[in-house]
C-alpha cells in the first residue's frame, strides 16, 4: 500500500523535510525550518498565559445551587476539576478544583469528537463535503480499508463498521493499538508508524449502517477527510471553522501524533467557559454572537438525536435507554431532549434545550467508563437543571 | 546526594503522584488527575487559534525600507521566518515567510535567557531575591555543585564558572548532554533523569566572577531560583511577572522537561509581535501602557552593558569588540548602544534605544552560531535602524 499523504507531510516536503522530526533532529536543517514554528508538536511545553495566573481554587456563584444535596461533595468524589453552568449566555456558577481554575484548559477526550462533528457539518454546509459520498472519495488512501466505502453520514453517526474493540483496559484492543500508533502510548514493535498508517490498516467487520458501534477511529478518519477536502491541517480547520469564531478567551490545542495528524477522536484541550460556548452556539442553532458557525438545518438535526434502535446494544442504555447518537453528538432520548458529548474519565458537554442551559464538566476518574459514573452524571445534571431552569418554566 | 525537590513534584505529589507521567501511565489513576490538566507537558499538541489562521505569507509596511539593497533576499539568504521593526509603540514593517504569520508562536532559543533576565530582575526589585546571595541560599540541592556557591548577579552576568561546552555540535559537549537531560534530544544510558538532576551534577571549573563563560545551564539555574523564591512554576511565574503584563496578543509556551523543569535557557516560544513589546518594555524603562515589570533602575543596568574585559575571550568579538554581557542580555558596546537577546539558529530581539526602535527577527538558519551570520545581521539591523530612524535624527 501506498504510503498515505497528508497535508503536514506535504507542508513539510515543501521545506525539504523527508521524515518525521525526531528528538535528535529537529534542531538541525532541514527540520528546525519546521519544528522552530511547530515546537510544541516535537517538545513538551507548559503555557505561559497572556492573562493571569489562576491556580486559585474557587466557586463563583454556587449559592444559587445550594439546595442540592452535597454538591461540593459529590463533585469531589466524582473527580471534578472544573463544574459550569451557563444559561442563556450566562454563566450561573463555576466551580474549579485546588489547582485549576477558569483560564486553565482541560483535555477534553471524546468531546473533542464532538467539535470534529460541527466542522464536518459546516463543511456539509458548504457543499465542501457531500455526506452520502464515501470517505475513499476524499481520502483515497482509505480505499479497501474498513471506513472507505462508508458514508461521511455513517461515519457521524457512528454505523460504520470496523473490527475494532474500544475496551480502554484491554492492552489487545484495537483502542489500545491505536493510541500507541498516536504516540498516546508506548508503541509495540509492529505498530503502524501513525495514525494514518492505522486507519488504513483497519479491516471492515460487517455491512456499514446496521448498527451503531462507537469507534474513536470514526472520528481521526473524519479528521483526514477535512484535511483533504480544505488543504488545511485539521488543528488549522477548527480553528478557522469554529474556534475562531466563538469569541474564544483562550486558544485550544490539539494533540498530534509524529505524523502530524491531529488526534481528533479525543485530543481537544480546552478552557471550560470556552466549552460553553460550544454548547451555546448548539442551542443558539449553530451562530453566536451573530457569527454563523454552522446551519441551523445541521444543529436541529443533531438535536434531534439518532435512531435509537441501532443503539440497542449500547451498555449505557442501562441508564440512558432511549439513547442514541448523530453527526458525533450523543442524545439521551430522555423527555428533556439532552444532547451531549461526553469524554472518558468524566468530561461532560451537556446541553439542555427544554431550559436553554449548558453544563461543562471536566473530572479525572480513575475509571474511563462506567454506568455508576454515567448515572451519576445524569442525576447531577438534572438537580442543577432544576435549579438553573426560569422557575416560571419548572416542571 | 538527594533528589532534588521541585514545585512541579511538590504539585504533583499533592495528587498523589510519585514519579514522571509516561505514556503508559497518563490516562489512569493517579497520573490523570495532573496530565489532563497539563496535557501539552506529555503529548505533543498543536495550537487551535482563538483568532484567524495566519499562513498567508506577507508583509506589511515594508515600502519605507526599499532603498535597503536586496532586503527579501537577504531575508530570505538567512532563513528568515519573520522580522518586524517597531518604533515608539508603532509597527513600522514586517515581513513573514510563506508558512508564518503574526499570529504564529517561533521558538526563541537563548532570547528566552534574557526574559528570565526581566523576571529574576523583577524579584529583585520585590526583594525576593538577594543577586549578592549564593544560588545554594535559595536552592539548597544546588549546595555543592558548580553554581551552588555563585551570587545571583554572577549567575545573570554569565560570570560563575563549570566546566561546560557550549559547542552544539559536539556529541560530547555538556550542552548535548544538558539537552539529553531536558529531553530535547533521546537520552544516553547514564544521563541525568533531568534538567535539576544535571545542574546538580555540574562541576565548578575556576573561581566565579574572573570571566564571562556563556553558558545555558546557568539561565536553567536562575528559573530554578524563581521557582524555589515563589513556590510557583517557573511557566506561571514568567506570566505573572511578565506575560500578563505586555499586553500581549497571545499566551506564550516554555518547553519542558518530563521532571516538569521548564527550559528557561531556550524554550520560550511566542509571536514576533509579542515578542516586540518585550523589547518596547526594555526601552520603556521597564513598563509598557502603564504597567510596570521591572525597575527603571534594573533597565538602565542592563542597557547599560556588562564589562567588555571580562568577555575578552567571546569568539562574537570578532563581530562585535566591544561586546559585552548583563542581566542575561548582550550589550553590542557599539556607538548606537545596542542591546540584544539572541537565539541559536537566528533568533534575535535588538533594541535601539538611540532611536527608540526594536527589532524582532525570528529565522531558521542551517547552523546554530557563526560569526558570518552575527555579521550578516549587524549589518541588516544597522541598515533598517538608518531607515526607522526619524529624519531629524540621522546622523
Amino acid at each position: 500500500m501506498t504510503e498515505p499523504q497528508t497535508v503536514v507531510r506535504a507542508g513539510r516536503a515543501a521545506l525539504g523535510i523527508t521524515g518525521n522530526p525526531t528528538l535528535d533532529s529537529w534542531q538541525a536543517a532541514p527540520d528546525n525550518r519546521w519544528v522552530f514554528r511547530h515546537v510544541e508538536e516535537t517538545l513538551p511545553s507548559a503555557a505561559v498565559s497572556r492573562t493571569s495566573v489562576p491556580d486559585r481554587a474557587g466557586t463563583r456563584g454556587l449559592d444559587r445551587f445550594a439546595a442540592i444535596p452535597r454538591l461540593t461533595g459529590r463533585l469531589e468524589d466524582l473527580c471534578t476539576d472544573a463544574l459550569l453552568v451557563e444559561r442563556g449566555g450566562e454563566v450561573l456558577g463555576e466551580w474549579y478544583a485546588a489547582g485549576f481554575g477558569p483560564e486553565r484548559t482541560h483535555l477534553l477526550m471524546s468531546v473533542s469528537k464532538s467539535l470534529c462533528g460541527i466542522v464536518l457539518g459546516a463543511l456539509i454546509d458548504e457543499g465542501l463535503v457531500d455526506p452520502a459520498q464515501t470517505a475513499d472519495r476524499y481520502v483515497p488512501a482509505l480505499a479497501g480499508a474498513a471506513y472507505g466505502d462508508a458514508t461521511v453520514q455513517q461515519l457521524l453517526d457512528m454505523v460504520a463498521a470496523a473490527d475494532y474493540s474500544e475496551d480502554y483496559v484491554d492492552p489487545r484492543s484495537e483502542v489500545q493499538a491505536h493510541d500507541r500508533a498516536a504516540r498516546w502510548r508506548e508503541p509495540l514493535p509492529g505498530d503502524p508508524e501513525d495514525t494514518f498508517a492505522f486507519l488504513t490498516r483497519l479491516t471492515r467487520s460487517h455491512p456499514h449502517g446496521e448498527r451503531f458501534q462507537y469507534c474513536s477511529a470514526v472520528t481521526d478518519t473524519l479528521g483526514w477527510v477535512v484535511e483533504a477536502v480544505t488543504g488545511n491541517r485539521y488543528a488549522d480547520e477548527l480553528s478557522n471553522r469554529l474556534w475562531s469564531r466563538l469569541g474564544a478567551d483562550h486558544d485550544a490545542r490539539v494533540s498530534v501524533d509524529r505524523g502530524g495528524c491531529a488526534i481528533a477522536n479525543g485530543g481537544v484541550s480546552c478552557t471550560a467557559r470556552d466549552l460553553a460556548r460550544v454548547g451555546r452556539l448548539m442551542l443558539g442553532g449553530g451562530s453566536i454572537d451573530g457569527r454563523r458557525v454552522v446551519s441551523e438545518r445541521w444543529v436541529r438535526q443533531t438535536l434531534d438525536g439518532g435512531d435509537p434502535a441501532l443503539a440497542a446494544a449500547s451498555p449505557n442504555r442501562a441508564v440512558l435507554p432511549g439513547l442514541s447518537y448523530r453527526n458525533q453528538w450523543w442524545s439521551a432520548g430522555n423527555e428533556r431532549g439532552n444532547v451531549y458529548g461526553v469524554g472518558i474519565h468524566g468530561q461532560y458537554l451537556w446541553l439542555d434545550p427544554l431550559s436553554d442551559t449548558v453544563i461543562v464538566k471536566f473530572s479525572t476518574l480513575p475509571e474511563p467508563v462506567g454506568a455508576e459514573a454515567l448515572r451519576a452524571h445524569v442525576e447531577l445534571f438534572g438537580e442543577l437543571l432544576a435549579v438553573a431552569e426560569p422557575t416560571d418554566q419548572a416542571r
